[in-house]
């Protein structure tokens, strides 16, 4: 069955990097997957969070534009809501898990990631880009030993009892499952986060998602490395 | 290898669920993993959400006493953090998956989970007796055939190379991979949260782990039902 | 006139603390006065309050669980209410009245009273209890020699013109005075808050008050010394 | 023994109460305790609180101005502090004591009392001020019938050993027990709120301490009287 | 004496106005002012605040990414801070002074304002590209007659003793007089905020200053009217 | 054409300024101008904010009393609201003119300013007021060197199409334009704030509306002169 905007189920949205999208932070990049946009910036800031100690930190934040959706949204501003945390807590956790903290110097690298447009997918375009801006700062920044991996991260869901890979809002909002995956180029996975809406999945339900995130990752990875390697803007 | 508390690898804390353990409200549970006690009381309030449109809404908060773990934690007075966030948008989402919202009337049904010992997996307590709590709330309001199924949760991980059933604190803070697992009576799995703690996981290990959580959830929800059908206190 | 639970004017609802009640604080005590049940918890932080100049200090605080009371209350997210704020003032002023601040090192002693199930005195009741954890726990850290009186506290108030003890919730709404006594085990008074709601108070009635209140705390002084000296739990 | 500044134990500092000292409320005093000074104005509102389910409501509001105190105070803009809210409390209760609420339509009066010098005794000034405020601004509301009678405050306490009446700053922060009392020109009492600091006090220190707050009150409501009656300003 | 980036005096920054730069709001505009760019979308949404009985509003909100600056800065998530809520009070009022707010209907305009990159003069870059986006966004809602004028904004100052035209943050931050102009496409002035840093200004600077500013929103009025009229983007 | 209050286009309302009015800041006056009158008070605080590296600072804050406006105001005790922060930086930046931040000590002086009575220009009495507080506290801590010069500030508009001085709360609101203007003693501007409500004005209009500013703040000048050499009282 083709889906609604006439790809396949296995077929990621039209996927694109553009980096130092930004005059002033260290790294930055302007992620679009199809039409949702998410603008990341890494920036370097001198200590970190006083538990660790005199060694490096890596945090994300994450909030959208009130442009950015369909009917104007509020801007967070007592504090971000029970989902813009959610989403900064695991923007951060993968994020984290492709540096060694502790060969970082006592820094704080943050990973802004501003949704311009969403059409669905906003967090694990928030991740993919948002690994590009960082492996640029810390290159920049001489902390480049200290990235120990490359991640991507894609969604993955069951749409009219199909297993599609990518949904955009339209897909999104009437899925039965959806899922987020965060993978490493080496194809381990960081974070596996799945959510019945409606109704449970099966074991088998589960292995089919996890076989079109885990190729949708290798496509994104390819993307990634190219955006990684451009020449600085002037 | 046997774990520091003596358990096999597929062997659950001792746990127990002990009914209208407060006063006020129409459901209450009292629940126990080993040394983490959670208290879940099940609320029932006029009136729903606007954007349910005068159909009914179920919710959890979740919570932990000061004296709950070790070293004494603060109050969040200054609103949730994003744990607690994060956890109770988990509670409720687990619970909305096995009752049918529409055929409830315009009432808010609020499981509280109040964490009076905290030794791990407080969030997957959390949900096996708010489920219970919630049960008997239903029941004595009448709204039992809104009640579509049984959930259950738990904690697996991969600790010292071996995946493990139920974690305490002692192993969760030093767990290469921590997942929890929402599974339903009918074998199906409603959430599944996995992350990496440092090394990334193969999808083998996934199965395993996903093995041990669906086993223990058995376990779960034969104590779940001697609960949920014990006598009301006077 | 009996009273509606069929006590006497001068007669205490059944008193009951149980001890070591949680795992992780150093002190720790459940306490009951009638359907009436309270947590408490002491537990001992390093390092004062800027204003004690590394000398020690007490302080209290005070919670409802949202299933507490009759209707579900809400949590104080966004900082505790008047009511819990004057409480936690009262609780703290209270517990220093029986420490000598000045031979404690530089540490915070706090003393969390959070109310699992509220009918009425739950103030007082937290105040009872909160010395029981609080003695506890200065033993347990070897600061016994601090400790320099016992408290207890207890509610009377003029119902149906008549002068009571330890109000439940359904005389304490209509009470025409409410009055709120801390004693010390040497027959002398901390704290004495009487209120009129609606019809004043007459001095002879006030003395009645009084009159009543240290009886009642003279119970209160022998339960709370079985309960100090109970031995610790395994 | 005379006191530091060469009262006699049972006198008051001068006193006055200055009517209209603000344009817009319905009624305003500046009301005086020896170099304690508080604004309090009195303004009418459409509308009590929902509770009352349409009809009238009596309320309190406390602040200091920054420069009230020796070393500046910081505004309380993050919500009045705990001493803040506890003291607006009693303003209104007590207040609320001689106002027949059922007999006011549904409108809110508030008592905003502003501390513009502070030298002890300033919540006492504020419910002494207040209720002048109230009763000139009810009278011109066509209220007065309402209000069912007249009540004043003041502080008493035991300094260097000796009960003494209506302390300023100097002796407030060294008294081993601070009381405020709050009574009605019909020689009842509306609040007793005793304290030890340090000390407890015994019940025939708490006789002496009533003895001289009812007469102080006494000299209050004549003070009060007059200005009541004052003509208004033009 | 030529400015440090090569400009004469009178000249502006190289200016763009982009339109359609975001999918859902009905007008927006991408606004660069030399390396200033501010992200401008007008949205609409039913409802005018309650002071507005029913007939329309227009309003205003500002914010910086955190990597528009040379260090990141802080997302104002406890509120706006005083410098943000200023800059919208001045988006708003300006907006409003060329919108009939009586011939709309219940509606509220809002033009939320982001800037991307921050390097001097981004209220004036946000009322200019703010006014092209409520245009369009009033064009597509059908309310275009209730846009009564064309206005923009500029910076001026005295730098080095040299009365200057649109100044980047290195001038801004050494000027000795800053001021803000906002203009009407008929020669008016709408707001004139001029602040002396150190050296206070004559009148003569004075008039200069509004020479040099009414001759930049001539220029700036031209590329609006282009913008304005910009094909809207499939 | 007279004005509502009789007054000529070019005349102040009755202004007076009295000192000492609060006990215990260093520098106190209230300020009248009609029937607004303003509380100002400089204190003295060890310590400047950290990015002044310890050099002095001297800042403004700035409040209603409920009471002040004829419908009763909210205090502001969740943060400031806009138009309080935007009045208190230009209290601040103006004070700052005609200080020599750098040959103060370590300290920062506030000079509070809380409106008792409010009819309009409460933010140029404020400034007014503020100079001469903050003036008698720096003669009285010995920082007298580092005052550099005086301000005063003063309000105009047109109203009927017509320039006038300092403008009441019952001209103000229908004003078509409205300016602020802070002056030195020596003739010059430090802020020039102005803002068309509705109609634009020209720059003919603006020149006539500074020279009827510029007059006023001569005779404010001599008035401000005479209160700061007034006797301190004892």
């Amino acid at each position: 069955m083709p889906r609604a905007d006439g790809r396949n189920a296995d077929q990621l949205r039209p996927v694109s990097i553009e980096t130092d999208t930004q005059r002033h932070p260290a790294g930055s990049a302007l992620v679009r997957f199809g039409d949702t946009r998410v603008l990341c910036a890494a920036s370097h800031e001198e200590g970190a969070p006083r538990f660790r100690e005199r060694r490096g930190w890596v945090t994300g934040e994450y909030a959208m534009l009130p442009g950015a959706t369909d009917t104007r949204s509020r801007r967070e501003r007592n504090g971000p809501g029970g989902r813009s945390k959610e989403i900064e807590r695991l923007i951060g956790r993968s994020l984290r898990a492709v540096v060694d903290l502790d060969s970082l110097p006592d820094v704080t690298l943050t990973v802004d990631c501003d949704v311009l447009d969403a059409d669905g997918g906003t967090r694990t375009a928030a991740i993919t880009g948002g690994w590009v801006a960082l492996a640029r700062a810390m290159r920049r920044h001489g902390f480049e030993s200290a990235l120990t991996g490359q991640i991507a991260a894609i969604s993955v869901g069951i749409v009219d009892g199909q297993p599609v890979l990518d949904l955009p809002y339209e897909e999104d909002h009437r899925a039965d499952v959806d899922m987020n995956i965060v993978a490493t180029a080496d194809g381990r996975l960081v974070e596996v986060q799945g959510t019945a809406e409606g109704a449970a999945f099966g074991r088998s339900e589960l292995d089919e998602l996890l076989d079109l995130a885990v190729a949708g990752c290798e496509e994104l990875f390819v993307i990634q490395r190219a955006a990684v390697d451009a020449e600085p803007s002037a």
